[in-house]
């Protein structure tokens, strides 16, 4: 087992329990017979190679990643509706087992290559067989369009290695555009879904039968 | 135990062994470093109470429902761009564990809702305690964004008992108009991305670093 | 949703955040190549007719259930070797995310139907909803073999609504020996194996080979 | 990606899907309240190091593995009684979807270590993206006793390469022993365990209160 592995290992039990978590305050939504702000989640742990090459790439000492990269252990919550985002914002800072560090809106403040998503770094205790230990773990905050658009980013943005020819760019763009409207749209019809939403989930959880 | 839940067990069983085998699937794609056209993949079981409400509704006398009611056991495949589709029901049409029963296209024939997705309805064998008993499953293949569209129109349909007021309806129709749309701005970078997924794939294959 | 189902909510999100929090212990004594003290954990939420029951039987009034039953969840950590049990209990008693309320060694002071087992009950801190809620939680610490034994002895106790016949208790008393000894022969050997399964770990841990 | 990673991929999906076919069995015979003889189902593919390491040894050509190594795939099937493994043989014999293609019984002639087991080996089709693949798989079927003991005696025998000291292997064969005394002593109340399960299994299904 190399030293990485090892180095890694709390990472991904912040990752796990996190995910517990967060599915967790989903299911009690839906027995409350709520609309559920957050309708799944998703984690990962940066893998040893992309750790290395960030760390060069941006500078970074090795014996000082635990507090200067804020991405190793990441999870993803995403919702329906772009107000769900904030409703899972303000349940996160008001929990007493993590500790908001920092906040970007990247919604208010879109990137200019059409990224959208609200991002928080967060400090997490995880209880390891040397003790507790403290670990930054960064949650991105994202609707299911915002989602889908961003996983093609990231594809193209890692084949190019950052470096999107510019049709490309402009196609992404358009298709950012597109998914921002389907949010639009979405919103629109918000309201009627979530009061429908509570009368589903009260008749669904008596019946469990839901796609999952 | 009632005898609906033992009716309801090898249903149950057919969605596990579907859920299993699709997801396998993707992950041989992804070892193969190819585009996967399977991005993922639910099921699920249709509540009693739902059969029962559907049997009295269609009429069906409920010791015909293994034959005439084709939705009791439901699995869904959802995929990236729109001609992933098609390579997924020519997949399901080849493989020999499987029986293809009927096929409707809602996509090239969308329904007058907004509705899209490819629809199969497939014979299944489950080996049970009692010996080999055949299962109809339905297949539903839909893109990320004809998914997020058709949950959201599924709520509000149950809300309204089918009966949906014309001026959601017509929100309903624009909403789907802008998930068309996303649809064919993906579809434009889609050979950009796919070339771009096989290299990614084959990267993150040997790292694991996949949200999931 | 039934008031019951909302009571007990709480108590699965405990046993589900728990089980998450020992397997990575687990998993962290593998990959630091080290003997793991826990072999594999389960839990269960107490059925909501046992605890109406239970309430009846020890007269405990339904609003007190919080703090009267301590059993609503438990967590079952199961090991390979007597002296593994120790070890997991002081691990159990420095965690500083649960608070140990009380502890009976029933393998010290074996029970007379010959059940053997370390019981302790914690509280534990969910983030629900409606904000922190403090839950009890009962963890049950054994061998393999106790834990055998403990099943087998558990369905006949229930069978006969805990008067079990005279000759069956002969036997199982038997039965309990026959798993003392088995716990007995193990420990003789548990140096040997001890040290093998660190290099086995280590082995393994590269490779991934393990049954699971 | 590597070679042997695309060779191992559908021996890994042979796992999967065997295990969900087995764990299903399990369902089924608690859903129908009858006694199952199924505690638990694991399984695993040999690491590639193991698999090349045996190719040496047993001097198999490595374009004559998929026949010619038999364990490549190996799916492990608990149960509490001995005589549950022939109700568990007997039903292998007779799905129609695996190949049985040889036995060893391991029970009636244990091995000189003082190893116990019923193995199988079987054919099983997977659907793989380039078609239908036939992969050797083998069943082990066990006592929890039986499996107790093995997994000991595997962690010592990788320890000493196959060649545990003569001091260990008599404390191996007292440990069997005392594993065999349990399986017996089980045997003798296991009418009264069976009838109770019956019983006890009924109630819980509706109650969903086992550990888990």
């Amino acid at each position: 087992m190399s030293k990485w592995a090892v180095f890694l290992s709390p990472y991904q039990q912040a990752v796990e329990e996190l995910k517990v978590k967060f599915k967790s305050l989903r299911d009690q939504y839906r027995r409350a017979s709520k609309h559920t702000p957050i309708e799944f989640v998703t984690g990962r742990v940066k893998p040893i190679t992309s750790v290395q090459e960030k760390a060069r790439r941006k500078n970074i000492a090795l014996d000082k990643l635990e507090t200067e990269m804020q991405d190793i252990a990441g999870v993803r919550i995403v919702c329906q509706f772009v107000t769900d985002i904030d409703t899972i914002v303000n349940m996160l800072r008001e929990r007493d087992d993590i500790t908001v560090i920092s906040e970007r809106d990247y919604i208010k403040e879109r990137k200019a290559s059409g990224y959208r998503s609200y991002h928080m770094v967060i400090d997490y205790p995880v209880h390891t067989v040397e003790g507790t230990k403290h670990i930054l773990v960064e949650i991105q905050v994202r609707t299911m369009a915002m989602n889908f658009w961003a996983t093609i980013e990231h594809t193209l943005n890692y084949k190019y290695s950052g470096e999107i020819p510019q049709h490309i760019k402009r196609r992404l763009v358009r298709a950012a555009e597109a998914a921002y409207n389907l949010d639009e749209e979405m919103s629109k019809i918000q309201d009627e879904v979530r009061e429908a939403q509570t009368i589903i989930t009260k008749r669904q959880e008596e019946n469990r039968g839901t796609y999952k």
